[in-house]
């Protein structure tokens, strides 16, 4: 439409050189005699022969896009971590004149047949991987492919791959010692199953926060099970119906909606909420602020960790050493009133 | 890393054309006949060179990538609705083989800049816009450069240019009628600045409502502001300070942020929410169903506007004739305790 009329041979003839020299420059097939470049960067220029995309790439051979594997979210659900972390990741590359190229997950291919496919039609110089577990094959194959990548989130621990993730044992850790610090004896925690390594990473955080302070740590009071609304409320009815003396006066959680549905039940028992007993939730949600009581929540630094991750991914692809190939970032505590 | 050792000579050898064709063929200089551009095709094809990109641009010339704003979120917020609208598009997009661009506002440059480029790179083939308004000089631009896009929104009514919209006229009609068709008569509504298109829309379904149940419409009980919890909570208490016999017994707002804020207040005044006061929010957004009450709300089919947005703008990229240029979808009212 607004295709400009301006070709090769224009471009050729204004830097002075053939025809197959600026194709195959171009093309990121030749190299050149440094003048030569200039002059045929500065005939691109001057010529606007597609200058961004023709003239970075004619320095570099790279297309400036981070292939980002964006999970499908429940229909009716919403991930704000990974929206938030997307949304940085976008600002983040914009600023150093990247883009990042967000691609489904399909049912139909392996996620794995993807990933080659964006890596052989050059339409992506590294990847962003988020929802990274162990024996993660996209990392298996990254690595396998020798194609720069960085994880948001670790997996197995032996395998050497540069990531940026947030420390979920300190953040869970800090919360149960609030609430040992408030009195709390019998806390109890509603976690996640044991093949989450983000889940372990977070149910340790009590584990360790239990211990420093010589309290038993209790089978009963951990409780595992996927981080949803009913379940959160299901397994927070369950410790609330155990007797009197046994009954936790605080849980925690490793998501907010866990924690929303263990704020329900507690309703639901007539219980009141921050002073019956004491909820606090993980991940600190656009929303919970807002709850009945407002909800104490771990929030994790996602702006930080979308930077970090493609400060450090743009480091590999320009075939610059990063300073830290993995990097552990603090989340923080957010006491409201429900704790 | 994994770069193929193809080069542009070995498919202009196995396609039996010269060098030139091939490169002004694949950079879409050159018309080349049917059988021609299969033997070049099927070399690009065998020999492995960048497969997909090249072989696409080469039978289209386009870039196959869609270019869409993501629009700011303030910090520590999170958009719901356009993120779940970018995850349609993504997915969408994905099932016909284009890819989602998403780009960043940027505060140094003009937004026009930078359409400006993406069109002259060649980076896209079109775009998707949201969050659209009166005189949106976004859509000024892009129908004067005759650039393919299509509006999430409607502007200017004598603008001629393809649009998806979410009827919320008909959606703030259908809550103001549930509460009349409950014994309803002093309804108030929380509405937004005049300036904003989309609260205007949404604004008219309750004058509508309120016409045809012949109910006088005051404008004491039309309140406008920023659509956040503070601004909800503040109109609210506003409303609930007047004399017992003009208190409004029910309040609609123009979305589920504001509805939390009159939630809020009418805690702060003893009432029991969906008794002694109904509350109707907009978006239906992800956690509202967890609210205490849970917060009846109008929902959007954000997924079927991002589908329809991608079907229209490749129908238009494509050259193809769209069956309609303008759609206009219909929420739903979902109640629940707090009404």
């Amino acid at each position: 439409m607004t295709a400009t009329k301006v070709t090769l041979k224009d471009v050729a003839a204004r830097a002075g050189v053939s025809y197959q020299t600026v194709s195959k420059v171009l093309n990121g097939e030749m190299q050149v005699a440094p003048e030569t470049m200039e002059r045929i960067q500065a005939a691109v220029q001057e010529l606007g022969y597609r200058p961004n995309r023709i003239a970075r790439n004619m320095r570099a051979g790279r297309s400036f896009m981070i292939g980002y594997s964006w999970t499908q979210t429940e229909p009716g659900q919403v991930n704000h971590i990974l929206d938030q972390f997307l949304s940085s990741m976008v600002r983040e590359a914009g600023a150093v004149n990247y883009f990042v190229l967000p691609f489904p997950f399909s049912e139909d291919r392996s996620q794995i047949d993807i990933y080659r496919d964006l890596i052989r039609s050059g339409n992506v110089d590294g990847f962003v991987l988020s929802s990274i577990n162990y024996n993660d094959p996209r990392v298996q194959f990254l690595l396998k492919q020798k194609f720069p990548f960085v994880a948001f989130g670790r997996s197995n621990p032996d395998w050497d791959f540069a990531w940026v993730d947030i420390d979920g044992t300190a953040g869970t850790r800090q919360a149960v010692e609030y609430l040992i610090g408030r009195g709390h004896r019998r806390i109890a925690i509603l976690a996640w199953p044991e093949d989450s390594r983000v889940g372990n990473d977070r149910l340790q955080g009590y584990l360790e926060a239990m211990q420093t302070a010589q309290l038993p740590i209790e089978t009963g009071y951990i409780l595992r099970g996927e981080g949803t609304f009913e379940v959160g409320r299901a397994m927070t009815l369950h410790l609330l119906d155990l007797s009197p003396e046994r009954r936790p006066t605080a849980i925690m959680t490793l998501n907010d909606t866990m924690a929303i549905g263990a704020m329900a039940a507690a309703r639901e028992r007539g219980l009141t909420i921050g002073t019956d007993l004491a909820i606090i939730g993980f991940d600190d949600a656009p929303m919970v602020q807002y709850l009945f009581p407002p909800l104490s929540s771990v929030r994790q630094p996602i702006a930080e960790a979308g930077r970090k991750c493609i400060e450090l991914l743009v480091a590999i692809v320009e075939g610059r050493e990063p300073e830290q190939k993995h990097i552990l970032l603090q989340p923080s505590l957010i006491i409201r009133a429900s704790s």
